[in-house]
C-alpha cells in the first residue's frame, strides 16, 4: 500500500475532520460545507476553523477555532476553502498540526495563472509530509461513510445512495451535474473524487486507490488532461482487468483542448493519442454525458456480455423494430431461437404473436405473457442477453410487468436490458427496476450501446487474461 | 382541399363520435377510448354502441346502442373497437348510417395474415364513400379540439398540452411512448395521427393533411415503410419548404426491415433509397427517439439557425469543454467575440472570468453574471447562436438564473439552447424554462445535435426557396 492509499483512506473515512473557513454566513463555501457535513450524518469528530471566530464561538452550533493549531485533538483531514492567497499560511498550520491529510476546495491558482502560488502548495505539504487533494476540487464524497465535502447545497443536488460505482472528475462542474444524474437513477456511489488542478493527488493516484477500494465496482473518470501519462498507462491497464473504467475525455477537438486548458491549464494531448491508449487499456470510451451514465448502470448490476446474440422481446410492434435495428447498429446479433424454445413459446403465446425475434407480444402482453417469454428465452442456449421493452402505456403492462422483470433479471446468468420510454407512470416503473439492479434505457439505441460496451469489455478482459474469448456469431 | 383534408377535420373537430365496441367492462378497448373522451373533456355528441346493449341501456351513464343505424342523429366520425372478423359488418351499417370518416382500431388484419379480410373493408369504404384511418392503429388525438381515440388509460400515459408540434406514427407503440415522452418534455401537440396498417389514408395523405393545418408548426413522423414512393416525395417537398419535417425510419437494417414487415406489414425498402429521399425533399433525419424530441422541440420554439457560430457560456468550466467538443462535433463553431463584446464583458465580469468563448463564468456565476453575459453576447454580430450550459447544482443558480435565460431566450431573435444536467432541483428549473419556449437539454452533444439539425433545415430552405443561404464561417 502505497502512503497515497493511506491519505485517502483517511478522506473517505476521517476520525476527525477540520473545515478551514467555516462560516455561520449562510453564502460562504465553508459554511456549505460544515452544513453538509451534519445534513448527511457524519458521525466523526467536526472542527470548524475561522480566524474570525472569537474565543468560546460557534459555528453552526458547534465549538468553533480560530486556527487548526487550537484543536488539541488528531485531525485526519482539514478541508481547505479559504481564500487562494491565504491557503499557503493555512497549509503551513496544517502541518504544524500533523494533518494527515488535506482537501483544498479553493480556486484561484494556475486556472487563473497563479501558477508561483499553486506550486508552493506542494512545497509545504512535502516538507510536512502530507498529501493535497485539489485545488480548485469540490473533494470527495463517500455516502457509506457520510463523508461529503462538497459546497453544493443538498436540495440543489441529489446525494446518490450506497453502490458500486466510484467516480473521479478533473471538473467540479461534471462532477456535481453527472453525481445529481446518478442519484436520480437507479444505480449508487462508492466514492466521489474532484481532483482539479491536481498538483499531488492526480489520476494515476486514484486509479491505484480504486483498484484496491472494495466497494468499487465500476469506475468512471472525467479527465481533461493526464500528466504522468506512462504511469497512469500501468495503473490503467491493472485495474481495468479487474473493473471496467468508463472515461469520458474533455477537449476531444481542437477549441475543446484550448478550453480544457484555460480550466484546468491541463494539456489535452490530441485525442487520437488517448483513443490509442484507452484500446491498449481496455478503458470504455464514453462518447457522452448521456454514455456514462448509460454505461456505469449496466457495468454495476449485469454479468458481462459473453456473446453478440440478443433477443428482443416486446409489447409494441414499432418499437421492437427500432430495438432490432440498435442492436445490429452497434454490433450486435439477433440469433435464431433454439427449436425447444419456439415449442414452448408457440404452446403459451396466443395465435396472434408470431413466434419468432423480435418477440412482438402485441399491445395487450401482461405479466402472464412476459413470465412466460422470460422464463423461456432466458433458458435459451442461443441467446447471450435479452432486450426486453416493456411499454408501461399500453392496458396490459402494470407494475407485475415490472416484477416479472424483476424476477427473471435477477435469476438469470446473462444481462438484460429494460427499455421503457415514457412519462410519469413509466417513470415509477423504471425506478422500481431500477433499485432491484435492472437497468432501464429511455431508447432502444441508448440499451443497445450499453450492451455493445459490456461485449467490448468482456473482449478485452479474456483476451488479457491469456483466454481470449470466443464469440458466437 | 381533397376529400381526405376533409375526412382529417372530420376526425379533428368532429360534432358526433360513434364509438362502435364501448362497454362498461373497464378491460375492454371500447370502454378506455370511451372513458378517454369524457376525461379529456370532449364536448361533441358522443354515442356508444355494443351489440349486446339493451334497449335504454347506458354504458359510462350515457345513453347506447345496439347498433350505428339505431342513431337518429348524423355521425361525423366512427371510432370501431370490435374483433376484427366483425368489422366489415359494421363498416357496411356505418355505410348506410352515413358517417363521414372511421377509424378502425382493432387489429388482426394483414399484420397476421389476414389479407383478404383487409382489403374486404377497402371495398366497403369505397362503395359508401368514406375514410378508413387504420385499421391496427390508436386514432386520433388533438389536445385543443379535445378528441382523444386512445385505447392507453390517462393515468398511464400523460397527455401533451396544446401546441405546434403534430406527430404521425405508423406503430401505436412507438406512438404512444412519444407521447408520453412529449407530455414530460416542455412541448406542446397539434394533432397526433396513428395510422397503422394504413389501408386507406396513408403518409401522403397524413401530409398533405398537415401541411395545410394552421396549428401544425412541426411534423414528426415514425414511418416503417411507405407505399406511394412518388406522391410522398412530391408532398414531402412541397410540405417541407414550408415546416420541418423530422422522420425516424424503423426497419434501417434487414433485420429491422423485417421485423417491420411482420408488425405493419410494411415493406421497409433499402435504407439507401431512403437516405436519398430525405436528403431530396429536405426531410430531418432522426437517428433514435432522443432525436425525435430533441429536435421537435428546438423547431418548435427556436427561430432557425443561420450560420455555424454558437457563443458558448457556462457556469461550470468541464461542461463548457465538453460543450466545444459538441458543437465542433456536429459541424458548428465557436466564433471570436467582436471587440465591443469583450470591452463589455471585461467590465462586467469579475477578474477571475477569462474573456473569451467558451464564457466560463466560474461556480459562482448568478442572475447578475447571466445577464449581463446574456445580453452583450445576443447582440453580437459575430454570433448565430447560444448554448448556455446552466448547471443548477452550484450556490449561484437559482429561479432568478432561469428567469435571466428565458428573458434573452425570448428577446432575442437567434436560437437559444440550454444544457441543464441534473436531478429533481434541476428538473424543476427545467419545466419552468420549456414552459416558456426554452429548448433544455441534459447534454452538451444532445443540445449540439439539435442545432445542426436547425441549420442544415436552414440551409435546405434557403437553397429551396431559390435563395441559396451564405452561411458565415
Amino acid at each position: 500500500m502505497t502512503s497515497k492509499y493511506k491519505s485517502f483512506e483517511y478522506m473517505m473515512h476521517p476520525k476527525s475532520v477540520a473545515i478551514i473557513g467555516a462560516s455561520n454566513n449562510p453564502d460562504k463555501v465553508g459554511h456549505i460545507i460544515t452544513q453538509n457535513y451534519l445534513d448527511v450524518g457524519y458521525s466523526g469528530k467536526l472542527y470548524p476553523v475561522n480566524i474570525n471566530v472569537e474565543k468560546g464561538g460557534k459555528i453552526i452550533g458547534i465549538d468553533a477555532y480560530k486556527s487548526i493549531l487550537d484543536i488539541k485533538e488528531d485531525i485526519d483531514l482539514a478541508v481547505i476553502a479559504v481564500p487562494a492567497k491565504v491557503v499557503p499560511k493555512i497549509l503551513e498550520e496544517c502541518g504544524l498540526a500533523k494533518v494527515k491529510t488535506t482537501i483544498i476546495v479553493s480556486g484561484g491558482f494556475a486556472e487563473v495563472g497563479e501558477i508561483n502560488l499553486q506550486e508552493s502548495l506542494l512545497k509545504i505539504s512535502n516538507k510536512h509530509n502530507f498529501t493535497i487533494l485539489g485545488p480548485n476540487c469540490l473533494g470527495v464524497m463517500d455516502p457509506k461513510s457520510r463523508v461529503d465535502t462538497l459546497f453544493l447545497p443538498t436540495f440543489k443536488i441529489d446525494r446518490p445512495r450506497i453502490g458500486g460505482v466510484s467516480f473521479a472528475s478533473q471538473s467540479g462542474a461534471v462532477g456535481s451535474s453527472v453525481l445529481d444524474m446518478i442519484a436520480n437513477e437507479g444505480f449508487g456511489l462508492a466514492k466521489f473524487i474532484s481532483y482539479g488542478n491536481a498538483i499531488d493527488i492526480d489520476e494515476v493516484d486514484i486509479l491505484e486507490y480504486l483498484e484496491k477500494d472494495n466497494d468499487t465496482k465500476v469506475i468512471i473518470f472525467y479527465i481533461e488532461g493526464v500528466k504522468r501519462g506512462k504511469e497512469f498507462m500501468k495503473a490503467a491497464k491493472s485495474t481495468s482487468i479487474k473493473k471496467p473504467i468508463i472515461v469520458i475525455k474533455g477537449g476531444t477537438t481542437n477549441a475543446g483542448a484550448g478550453a480544457a486548458h484555460s480550466h484546468t491549464a491541463s494539456l489535452a494531448g490530441s485525442y487520437e493519442a488517448y483513443e490509442a491508449v484507452f484500446k491498449q487499456t481496455g478503458i470504455i470510451k464514453a462518447d457522452s454525458l448521456d454514455d456514462i451514465l448509460d454505461f456505469a448502470k449496466i457495468f454495476e448490476t449485469q454479468p458481462l456480455l459473453k456473446g453478440k446474440r440478443v433477443a428482443i422481446i416486446t409489447n409494441g410492434g414499432g418499437v421492437g423494430v427500432l430495438a432490432t435495428d440498435s442492436i445490429y447498429n452497434n454490433g450486435l446479433i439477433q440469433p435464431e431461437l433454439a427449436d425447444k424454445s419456439k415449442k414452448q413459446l408457440r404452446e403459451s403465446m396466443p395465435p396472434i404473436v408470431n413466434i419468432k425475434l423480435p418477440l412482438d407480444m402485441a399491445g395487450d402482453a401482461n405479466d402472464k405473457r412476459f413470465n412466460d417469454a422470460l422464463n423461456i428465452i432466458s433458458n435459451d442456449p442461443n441467446v447471450d442477453a435479452i432486450m426486453a421493452v416493456a411499454l408501461f402505456q399500453t392496458p396490459g403492462a402494470d407494475s407485475r410487468v415490472a416484477a416479472s422483470l424483476i424476477h427473471f433479471g435477477t435469476l438469470m446468468k446473462k444481462p438484460m436490458v429494460v427499455v421503457s420510454p415514457g412519462g410519469n407512470y413509466t417513470k415509477a416503473h423504471k425506478d422500481m427496476m431500477e433499485s432491484s439492479g435492472i437497468p432501464v434505457y429511455p431508447s432502444p439505441e441508448r440499451a443497445a450501446r450499453a450492451l455493445a460496451a459490456l461485449l467490448n469489455y468482456y473482449e478485452y478482459k479474456s483476451k488479457n487474461e491469456g483466454k481470449p474469448a470466443r464469440i458466437k456469431r
